[in-house]
């Protein structure tokens, strides 16, 4: 009976310390640089847009790339049932290149690979919002220095704490509810 | 001690019980309805597409529709390991409307409200793979008749199993590596 309850245990402890490693827990290097998460493609996805720019002036792109979010599940739980991220709230922003001519496909855009990645992460002890580049398949992202414009972009544009929740379908009423929703425009 | 121990099991039943409800697992109305998984948003997103037509001919669309695809975790799990589409395995096809000027945002296609939801799922019971349309914000999918062309289309150019692996980037190496991967072309 001893021997059940200890393996019953084990199991539970071990099933445990699966799920803490796929909830997205943040992790950096000894350097500071933020590390890949493995599962993220099994994360929950936010949204994808086609070809977005922010500049009116931006030249036409016959190849635009398809742009997809994804947070880390624990997050998006809390964002649901709070309007708010929790710390150590992981944003990944998977940039693939898009193609139209694949398979049967004859017209629109279907996603290919990947180009590059970014993370916005929220992490209190580092002194809250930090963005990282993943660039060429870097399982590694670099900081990007807090003079970048995405950093003063998404503090004026975002429409929750600094993330593009306008942009997010499923993420926008539970923001209203809570009341840190902030409306941005043209 | 006793007391713990009853404790423990029960939290991890009611743990268990959790991550069944999560783990998408195919439910029927009385009737035959295919009913549509609360949380399916919290599945493994494939990919998306953007104004994807398979004929030629056909017109060019101002306000193409998103088209996101997502599968229920446990059949994405084994696929990545087998390359094949467990039994009760559920892809769903969310179809959203597209929108350019929203926020701060100035070109490309964002997404916006759902138009529709397709099911298609596997289940041997049932005889096989199967197609379910959720119409209007419906909760239950009526299922199109068989001689409805996405079962020959499927059939014809689903790259594995009647499902279209050659558009989901992440699932083309697993089912070329299981030789499940068939090319479809022009």
């Amino acid at each position: 009976m001893r021997k059940v309850i200890a393996l019953t245990l084990l199991s539970v402890a071990a099933f445990c310390a699966t799920l803490a490693a796929q909830s997205g827990a943040l992790q950096y290097t000894n350097d500071g640089q933020m590390v890949l998460p493995k599962d993220y493609r099994q994360w929950v996805f936010l949204s994808a847009g086609l070809g977005m720019t922010y500049k009116a002036d931006a030249a036409p792109n016959a190849n635009p790339p398809f742009e997809n979010v994804f947070v880390n599940p624990k997050a998006y739980q809390e964002f649901l049932k709070t309007g708010v991220w929790p710390d150590k709230t992981v944003l990944l922003l998977e940039v693939r290149a898009s193609e139209s001519r694949v398979s049967i496909n004859k017209n629109g855009r279907v996603q290919s690979n990947i180009l590059h990645i970014e993370g916005h992460v929220k992490d209190h002890a580092k002194g809250g919002w930090a963005f990282y580049g993943f660039k060429d398949g870097a399982q590694k992202g670099t900081l990007f220095p807090k003079t970048a414009d995405c950093y003063s972009c998404h503090g004026q544009n975002g429409a929750v704490d600094t993330t593009f929740v306008q942009f997010y379908p499923t993420l926008v009423d539970p923001a209203k509810k809570a009341g840190s929703f902030k409306e941005t425009g043209h």
